[in-house]
C-alpha cells in the first residue's frame, strides 16, 4: 500500500482529500498535519471521519512526514509550498502542490499576480501541470505536480477543445464564473460570515484574478498563440460548485454539430469530462461530490459567437479529487480507482 | 386618497405591492384579487400583513374592481392583462400592468416571444414603458404602464449612459445574468422547490428568454441604431435580488473618468440610481427590499472594453417598487413617496 | 448478482437509492420505474447518473418488474406500496417497502392517522419493523420489511438505551424534531418552493403528524409499557438532515457515566451508531451522505432529565441507505457493504 | 428633534439600528462611532445606506458622543457597556444599553453566567429592564432601559401571560430555541463562516446558555416563585429569525379557549403581540423585519400539557426594534412610531 501523507488537512480541500482517500482502495492515510492549536486525532476535529480513519492531526515535522510516506498532497496556501515541497522531493517523495506556487512556468508572471519573489523558482521547470486531459503523459514521469486552480479547471476544460482549427479568437474570451463558498476556503474571515454571504451576489476581482494568469499561461499555450481574458468571478450562496459562463466569438462559421464534434473527439478517451447534447447546460448539482466536468454549449450564428457552460465541483475535479486523479497516474495505478 | 386595486395580489409581485403601498401616505388600498381556493382576508393568506391591512382577497369581479378603485395594478401572468386591462380603461381608471402585455411596440415580435397573439394590439401605442429614468415625462400623461421585466430593467439602467456619444459597440453586447428565486414566480412547479434549487447553480434559455426582445427594443430606442444582446440568465439560490454583468465593447478609447462621466450625467437628477466610485462593484444586498439600481464600472483598456455590473431587488426596482414610482408620477405625487 | 428493482426512482429517495445501489458491489440494478412524463433514461432524468447507470425509467409494468428482479425497494407514497407489495411477495420476491404501508402493526390505528383502509392488513403481521438495531434476526428471515420512517429512526435509535433498567418516566416525552426539506418529498407544492421556505423556520402538524404512532408503537414495545410523546416536528432551510431534541425524564437520579455507559452498551456492536462523548452534541452535517445516527446527551441533574440530540441524514439512515441495511441483512451480505 | 448616537453601529444590531433610526419621524442621527480599521462614512461602510444618511463612524471619543446627543444606543458587547455607560448617565444623557451588563438585578449571577466581576452594580437598581409590554410604566421614568436580549424577548413574551392564574407548573419548562445567524454576530470566526453553517443543524450550550439566568430571573418576577427551565438553543441557517417552541405544563386542567383567553386578555392593548388563533402556528417570516411577537399555541389535554410557539426577529423585536420603542416610551413619542 502507498502511504498518503497530507499537509493541510483541516481546509476544505484538505478535508475532501481525507474523505476521499479514506475510500481509496490502495493508499493507506499515514500522516496528517494541519495549523491547529493543538493535536488532536481528525475524527474528534471532523467527527464525521469516526470510524473511517484514526491518525493525530498537529503541526507539521518535516521529518516524520518524510518518514511516514511514498507521496504528499500539499493542502497549503501559497508560499508555503515552496517553503517545504523542496523537502520532499529532495528525500525521494512525490509531491501534488494544490497551491497556486508551482502552477506558473513563469517566476515573475508569479511575482507580479501573487505580490511576492518566488523563492524556488529552479523547481517550475520540473513541475507539471496537473490536468490529466491535457498533460497525462507528463504526469506519468513526475514527481512534482502542480495541481491547477478551481476556476482554470473549469475554464480550461470547457475551452481546450476549441484550440484545434483555427476558429476561435483569442482575443478578449469573456468568461464570467460563479462559484460556492468553499472555494474561499475556511478561514475567519468577516466576509465569509453566514449573514454577509446568504442573500446575496457579490461580483469580486474584476479582472484582476489570480486564477487569470494561469488560465492565459495553458489557453496560451494549447492555442500556440497569445490567448487574453476578461475573468469576472462572482460568489453566490452554496457551499459547492463553479459554474463557468464562457462567451466565445469565432473567426469563421461553425455549426452546431461541428462544435460539438470538437468537444466529443477532443474528449473522446476521457473518463471524466461529460459533454452534453447541444442545447442543454449543465447544473453544477450534476457534479457534485465528484471529479466530474460537465460541458454544454449553444451558437448564436448570427454572432459567430458560442456560449460554452462548463461546471465542476471546486472541491473535486476544482481540488482535491483531480488531485487524486493525479496521484492514480503518478502512481500506476488505474486512473479512476477511488473516483468513480 | 387614491384607491388603490391590485389584481394578483397573492403573487410575490403582489404581495410586495401590497407591502409598499400599506404604508404609503397618500393612497388607500381599496380592492384586490387574486386566483384562490376560496375568499378570504389579506392577513390570513400573510400573516406578516395582520394589523396592516383589512382588506378580502377573492375572484376578481371586475365590476366591483371598477366601482372600487382609482388606479389599478395588474399584477398577473402574460395574456391576463390584454384581457383585463381594456375594461379598467374604458372606464377611465388609471393602469400599470406589472405583465410583458404592454412593453412591446410590436404586436408581431410580442407573438413571436410569448407565443401567443396579441388581443389589443390597438392598446400598444399609448402604452408607455415604464422606465421613469427614460419616460418620466410620457409617464406624467399616462392612463397606462407597461412595468418593465425585471432582467430588463437592470440591463437597461446600466447600459443606457453608453447611448450617447457614439463609444458603444453595438454588436452582441453580452449579458450575464444572476437572478434570486422569487424572480420566477410563487408557482407550484418542481424545478422551484427547495431541494432543487438550494445547492444548485443553473443557466436557462441561453438566448431564449423573453426579456431579450424587450432589452434590445429599449436599447435600439436609445441608440438609434440596431442593438443586439447575448443573454444567458442564471438562478442561484436566494430570495431577492437581480445581478447584471455587462461586458461592452467600445469603438474608441475611453478613460475610467469619462465612463463614470457618462453616468453621473445622465443619472444626475435620479433619486433612485446610485453610481459607484469606480472599481467598487455593488452586492445585490446594497438595493435588498429597495427602489435602488445600483452600478459599478471597470475598463479593460487593452480589451477596449468594459465591465458594468448593475444591481436591483427584482421585486423592488424589478417589479413592484418601481410600480409605486410609476403610480407617482401618474398621479402627480412626490415621485419617492412611499419608497425612501 | 442480485437484480434490484427501484419502484419510485425519481423522487428524492429512489433517487439516493439509485446513487446508493450504483455503487454495492454485488447487486445489479435490473429495473426501475416512477411517473414520469414520458419513459427516459434515468440519466436523462438525473443527469449526475451519467455514466453509472444506463436503464430506462418509465411507468410500473408489473409483470417486467417481477420478471426483471429478485428484490425490490417501493420508494412510493403510502396506499401505493399495499397495492403492488402483494404482488411482488406472491410472485416470491423480497420487498423492502419505503412507505408507511407496512409500519404499524394495528391497521385500525393505520387509519387513524393516515386517513385511509388498509386493504392488505393480512400481511401486517408478517412485516417485520426494518430498524436492524432493533430487529436484525427479524429482518434476516423477513420476506417484507417496512423500512422505518425518517423522524422515527432517529427518535427510536436516540431512546431505545434507556428501556432498560426502569429509570425513564415513558409519560410524555418531549420530541423537538428539526429537518431539511428533501423530508417533504420532490413534490410540486406551493409550501414547498423556495422561497417560501428559505430564510424561515415553521413548525407543523403540532402532536398531529402521523409518524407519531410509529413512534409510540416502537417506544412500548421496548419499553414494555404505554409510552406517550409529546411531538413538534419542525421544517428549517436545509435540503438533508434531521435533529430529533428529546427531553426525557426520569425515575430516579441517574449520573452522566451511567447514561452514556446504557447507551454505550446497548449499541456496543453496532457499526451504524455513534455515541459521542458526554456533553458533546452532533450536528447534521456529521452523518450527512450517511447510514449513521449520532446521539449525544446531557443531563439536568436537578431536574432529573436529560436532553438527548439524536442525528441522521434523512434520507440516508433516515431512508434510502437504511433500506440498503436491511437488503445486506435479508439477502445475508455483509450489512456494511456499500455503505461504508 | 432628539439626537441620537449610537455605539457599535457596524453590527447586525448597529445597523439595524441606524436603518430604522434613519427613517423614524422625530430624531435625528448625531453621532455613530465602532471600532474600525478607519474613520470613514458610515454609507461607505455599508453601501445600502447611501442616501440615507451621511455621518462619519470611527473608534468612540466619548466627549463628544456626549456633546453630540440627547440619547444613546449601546450595541457593544458586554463588559464594554458598563465601562462607558456610567459616563453618559453622568452627562444626564439617556441610555438604551442593549448588551447584557445592566439586564440582571444581581450582580453575583452576572458573574457567574457571564464570567466577570460587574464593575457598577450600584447601577443595577436603577436600569429598567426594558421589555415594554411588562415596565412601560418603569421604562417611562428610566434613564437606564437594559433592552432584553434576543431569547429571553421571544421566551418571556410567549409565557408571561401564564404567569396568572395559578395554572402553570413552574418546574423545569422546556425551551427549545431556533436562531438565524445574526444573532451570533457580526465575527470573524471560524464557526459562523458561511459553508460551517450552510447545510448544517447545530445545538449548542445546552443548559448553559447565558440568556437562561434572565429567563429564570424575568419569569420568576412574574409568577412570583421560582421558576426553573431547560434551554436548548440551536442554530439554523437563515439570517433573521428566533422561533422558541416551549413545552409547558399545568397544574390543573386546561381548556384551548382558557388558554387563548389567558393570552388576548394579557396582551390586549399590545401594539407588537399577536396572538394567533387556535392550533395556528407562526413562521418567523410573519415577523421578518418587524418588531413583533407572534405566538401560537396547542394543548396536549391527556398531558395537561401544552406547546407555546413564539417568533420574533432577533434583530427585531430582538433587539433593534425594542430598543427605538422603548426610546419612544423613554421620551415621550407615540409607542410605535417609526416601528409600524
Amino acid at each position: 500500500m502507498f502511504k498518503i501523507g497530507i499537509i493541510g488537512a483541516t481546509g476544505y480541500t484538505g478535508q475532501e482529500l481525507v474523505e476521499v482517500l479514506c475510500e481509496h482502495p490502495v493508499v493507506k492515510m499515514a500522516y496528517l498535519s494541519a495549523k491547529v492549536e493543538k493535536e488532536q486525532n481528525i475524527s474528534k476535529i471532523f467527527p464525521s471521519l469516526v470510524g473511517k480513519i484514526d491518525l493525530p492531526c498537529g503541526d507539521l515535522k518535516i521529518n516524520e512526514a518524510i518518514k511516514a510516506t511514498d507521496i504528499v498532497f500539499l493542502a497549503v496556501p501559497h508560499t508555503v509550498s515552496m517553503e517545504i515541497a523542496p523537502k520532499f522531493l529532495k528525500a525521494g517523495k512525490k509531491v501534488i502542490d494544490l497551491s497556486a506556487d508551482f502552477r506558473l512556468k513563469n517566476a515573475k508572471i508569479y511575482q507580479k499576480w501573487y505580490g511576492v519573489k518566488h523563492k524556488t523558482p529552479q523547481l517550475l521547470p520540473q513541475a507539471v501541470y496537473g490536468l490529466p486531459e491535457l498533460y497525462r503523459e507528463k504526469i506519468k514521469k513526475a514527481q512534482l505536480v502542480a495541481n491547477p486552480g478551481c476556476y482554470p479547471t473549469a475554464v480550461i476544460l470547457g475551452l481546450a477543445p476549441l484550440s484545434e482549427g483555427g476558429y476561435i479568437n483569442c482575443d478578449n474570451i469573456i468568461i464570467d464564473a460563479k462559484t460556492g463558498m468553499t472555494g474561499a476556503g475556511r478561514k475567519p474571515l468577516l466576509p465569509l460570515i453566514f449573514s454577509e454571504v446568504n442573500e446575496n451576489i457579490k461580483a469580486y476581482k474584476i479582472n484582476e484574478h489570480q486564477h487569470m494568469c494561469e488560465i492565459e499561461q495553458e489557453l496560451t499555450r494549447l492555442v500556440k498563440k497569445k490567448v487574453s481574458i476578461i475573468f469576472v468571478p462572482h460568489v453566490v450562496p452554496l457551499n459547492r460548485g463553479i459554474m463557468v459562463t464562457m462567451y466565445v466569438k469565432f473567426r469563421k462559421q461553425i455549426t452546431p454539430s461541428k462544435l460539438i464534434d470538437f468537444y466529443k473527439t477532443f474528449y473522446r478517451n476521457e473518463p471524466f469530462i461529460r459533454i452534453l447534447d447541444y442545447g442543454i447546460t449543465p447544473q453544477t448539482k450534476d457534479v457534485d461530490k465528484t471529479n466530474y466536468c460537465s460541458i454544454g454549449m449553444k451558437i448564436d450564428e448570427k454572432a459567430k459567437a458560442a456560449v460554452i457552460v462548463s461546471v465542476i465541483d471546486n472541491l473535486g475535479k476544482g481540488a482535491a479529487r483531480q488531485a487524486v486523479q493525479n496521484m492514480n497516474i503518478m502512481c500506476g495505478f488505474i486512473e479512476t480507482l477511488g473516483l468513480k
